[in-house]
């Protein structure tokens, strides 16, 4: 059978399933990527776990997300993640050496291979003809400690490409065309290949642009071939040797067609506050701006920042206007100081920053109340640049360099210059990028700031136990109200019984006060209605309940990753069988569970009883054996200590 | 009579008093310099007391502290900060273009003229022979509005240098020498002039080093010669015709006298938590460290970052440390790209930031918990840095260089090389450092955002009144106890209405609710004890109180400068005749206070009578002519209304 590149991917790393789409895969995972956000709680978990060293042929650790350290937290963690990089035998890549999808690529990216990361634009590497997915936090600790990878089979979508891109249209175009036509969910249980004879026209970087935004499509991954132009890419990074081709069978057939003819694409902008908010520059130009901002793993490559220099070379932006510069690795920052580019940026008015995420995530550069900001970044969610209220459009560098220099929104196809052509570097320094961990590590400890903590041992629910409910809410309760994020939250990421006093504050202030009382006399539960769980896919949601005591949760049904998660950390799922029993229990009623063990293992369908009453609830649940093992454990942790 | 350098700038600058220290002179200001933290509410006052436009020969606007940009507040501080300055006829310098004293020094600064900032470094200029000082928010505002600036008279040390400064030995060291024989109160009440031989060795940039750190022994002013060097480095920056000489007379004295040989100097450095903690870097050579921070106005130059460079050229810096570059002015940043210096510190390990204040004012770079961090910056108070229990010591570039190579705290010297020998550039791009305000501001409006307002509009203490104690506090009640600082309160910096929410809250966190309730009905008093009113100089803690309506303070004595701020924003400061009379009142006792205007003018001790009772207080008041009649007002700003 003639398989596409995607499938050839799956099938050299399928361990369990079948390749149909929609059927539950295990894949074997080659590295992963975790970053310093999530990578404090992997880190954690592998420690709990008891893991010597990680299992992967490459993991890394990137330190990209909080750089700007106001108070010793970040730098703990910093400290924490290369102590723990060390003793797990994993790479460091230090703050300031940039964003890890670049970095990855730039260092350790090779055809062929998967790579998992706890980073939602880990896809970025499928520029590389990887098959590279973003995952939650445990399921990346799993992968580092050997275990496969769970996923749902995908549809391939195959993306012909055609023709060459005009002046002043660049790879971000490509995938803004992708949004304009599919929209935020158009990738959802797919995977984007892209074929045809206009690969070869895009560099490894351009790739990487596309690849990287076919997240917010909602797809599972994207590949690319691995041609002659990877070749070249792993040559300038004296990696040559590690090439491989990638491409798909002749006669090989996609789930789904598309097809883009490069040549007759324009300029395109994502209007706030959607990526799949897409209409051509034209179409909102003579718009006052506020801010271009470069950057970011979505416009890594050198040509990004090299094209914005020669825009705006020998030029002024404009007053009241901020043009930031996010150089997104410090070898390509390097080269573009060595160059000549940073010089003619800073001469035109621009703010250097760190290489690093910063404003892509909100760490900085917030643009002002009510102002536009033009970003060629990923994202432009409401208030993800830090600002509530913000006004934030995503571009090519060309559309945000001619901007910021005529101070409104502009198509770089009206300014009054010739294209520049941009020569890329052929060879880049590779020194002192990441820090290799040291073969015998029995030496290392774990570095813990004050305000990193280990988590909690947590032991498997038990076969007989009653507990009361302490809330009932609603519908459509998101991760946020269970757990809130932000800054006030979120710096006590590493310290779970610091973080679990704000568990449920959103919906009820009481909450930590009560679960603690009830926690050492058996525990609790929460109801609640449609679509629990729904939003941010953050571990915390379940791990702050749960070590509050919470046992089980009961509502009309899940959202899809929190579900996941509540497996993960031990916590028993279910639904109501008939959702008007919702309405017969109240808050403060008291459930029976019993034999719940044997119970769960041989029935979907059982039923519980409200103690001092003659009512029962007929409740069920889906989980398969795997999660039935998990469960019964007490999560995955004491799950994957007990298979060592 | 002959003068030396400093008593001639005052001499020149005479408005009123005579040159006898410690008697009240008022000195014509000519050039002012504000920054973002401290110039939104000068900027405010300028609003409220409406001026069209400052009276100074050069007002400067910089934007340098707050560049970090979480949310929307200091994006729009800052386009507020442009649009001000364009009203009111001041430069403006955006976020990006440097730390307000090289760029000042660069762009501005005159020999021969007096500037004042709102800024303590603003001393730094100094070494431009100029008389620069650092003053509160409302000084520096009155002196735009044409006032003169009042001070005591200060006795003029001299100092006389002599020799030459020994490889690996740097500008740093010779005010690092000064603080180890003065320690940090030193400077009280002098202005340090450095004069003789040695003053040719040091190049205008090294001076403002020395000028800078001045501040940190609490002197008044430093007062460098304007000189030959002083000469070529306007000339450097297109402005050689601005130049003027200024030395002292021959055979001039002064109060005091000092010497250094600078031959005889060695690597010095401050250790935790206080410029005056200063010791030889052998004594503490071999520590750990976890970070070196190169930059802020006290290690400005060219060559502070040119030598870094070359000291870590072609090396890496040691594994788990952190070099933190912080370029002070856009101009020296771009000269320092182009002559390979960035390139050297990035291939190094180097994390460049923007050019600015940052973590030298605790914005980002905080170190971890109880890692020692090496700053070239001016002061290691303790928490500065971000971190609360850190350990930051002062030291010159080389030595901070030289530390995070090795990774222990490292006297420079011992390096295995020769000093690198730097070469300043001759001239530099001067374009887009500041822009200069608009000929015609009839058509600008204040461009506040959401989070701006106005100041609130004070009418003068009436004649005879009754008010409630609200709060009898104890003694050395600080001005944070009045008005917390911190991120929480900060970004209300500009909003009086909403920063007054936080009065007193650490001291009863009911006075908020009980003050606004007392506010239309005649207002409050607080009492205190010895030192009401220490620590930092922030002019809200008597506005936002003053917004709540309180319009005596009764105290045991108080701090210089809060006594100023409370006669400023017309609240009439008293104390007890009889200091046991603190015991005779309670808190919620009302004082009568009758035909008040006239018994303040007349006398200085005076009886109030509790209400209700046959008891009477003696008090008393220490206030000037001009004191009364700013009171009597209502404070500055309507007393500068009344007399334009």
């Amino acid at each position: 059978m003639q398989l596409n590149a995607a499938q050839k991917l799956i099938q050299d790393h399928l361990l369990s399933g079948e390749m149909k789409p929609g059927e539950e895969i295990g894949l074997k995972i080659d590295q992963t990527l975790t970053q310093d956000a999530t990578g404090t709680m992997v880190m954690l978990e592998l420690e709990a776990m008891g893991i010597d060293k990680v299992k992967t042929e490459a993991s890394a650790q990137y330190v990209d997300h909080n750089l700007i350290q106001e108070d010793f937290r970040n730098a703990d963690d910093h400290l924490f993640l290369r102590s723990a990089a060390q003793k797990f035998g994993i790479y460091y890549s230090r703050p300031g050496n940039g964003v890890s999808h670049p970095v990855h690529m730039q260092q350790l990216a090779r055809p062929g291979k998967t790579l998992l990361g706890s980073d939602s634009h880990t896809c970025a590497n499928g520029c590389m003809g990887m098959l590279a997915m973003g995952a939650g936090g445990i399921d990346v600790t799993m992968a580092m400690a050997g275990e496969p990878y769970y996923v749902k089979m995908p549809r391939v979508m195959g993306i012909e490409l055609t023709g060459k891109l005009p002046d002043w249209v660049s790879a971000k175009d490509v995938i803004l065309e992708m949004l304009r036509r599919h929209g935020v969910k158009g990738g959802v249980g797919k995977i984007l290949e892209y074929y045809g004879p206009g690969v070869k026209e895009l560099s490894a970087m351009d790739r990487h642009v596309i690849a990287n935004m076919g997240a917010e499509l909602g797809a599972t991954a994207t590949v690319f071939p691995s041609d002659k132009e990877i070749k070249h890419f792993l040559k300038t990074q004296g990696r040559e040797d590690e090439w491989i081709e990638l491409k798909a069978d002749d006669g090989a057939d996609y789930d789904e067609h598309e097809e883009i003819d490069l040549s007759a694409l324009e300029p395109l902008i994502a209007k706030p506050s959607s990526p799949g908010n897409v209409v051509p520059v034209t179409e909102v130009s003579g718009e006052d701006i506020y801010q271009s901002y470069i950057g970011s793993s979505a416009n890594p490559g050198y040509r990004d920042f090299a094209i914005a220099s020669e825009i705006v070379k020998g030029k002024q932006i404009a007053n009241g206007t901020s043009l930031d510069i996010n150089p997104t690795s410090r070898q390509l920052l390097e080269q573009l100081v060595e160059n000549g580019h940073i010089a003619n940026l800073l001469a035109a008015g621009a703010r250097m920053h760190q290489a690093g995420c910063n404003g892509c995530i909100g760490m900085g550069q917030a643009p002002a109340t009510g102002k536009n900001s033009l970003r060629t970044t990923p994202r432009n969610f409401p208030g993800r640049s830090g600002t509530r209220e913000d006004s934030v459009f995503l571009c090519s560098p060309e559309t945000a360099a001619a901007s910021v220099l005529t101070g409104v929104i502009t198509d770089p196809r009206t300014l009054d210059m010739s294209y520049p052509k941009i020569k890329e570097p052929t060879t880049f320094s590779t020194k002192g990028m990441l820090e290799v961990p040291p073969k015998d590590n029995s030496q290392i400890d774990l570095e813990k700031g004050p305000n990193i903590t280990t988590i909690p041992d947590f032991d498997p629910i038990e076969d007989n136990f009653d507990v009361p409910i302490l809330l009932k809410m609603n519908d459509n309760i998101s991760t946020d109200e269970i757990l809130a994020g932000g800054s006030r939250v979120l710096p006590y990421r590493s310290n779970i019984q610091k973080i679990s006093t704000f568990a449920f504050e959103i919906i009820d202030d009481d909450y930590y006060e009560m679960a603690m009382k009830q926690r050492d006399d058996g525990g609790h539960v929460v109801v609640a209605g449609f679509n629990y769980g729904q939003g941010s896919s953050r571990e915390h949601a379940a791990l702050a309940p749960r070590y509050l005591g919470l046992k089980v949760v009961l509502v009309k049904d899940f959202a899809r990753i929190h579900l996941q998660n509540l497996i993960n950390f031990g916590i028993l799922p279910l639904t109501f069988v008939n959702e008007e029993d919702y309405d017969l229990v109240r808050q403060e009623d008291v459930l029976e569970f019993r034999q719940i063990h044997q119970t769960i293992q041989n029935q979907h369908t059982f039923d519980i009883k409200l103690k001092g009453t003659e009512r029962t609830i007929a409740v069920q649940h889906d989980l398969t054996k795997r999660h039935l093992e998990i469960l019964l454990a007490g999560g995955i942790i004491n799950w994957i200590k007990e298979k060592q």
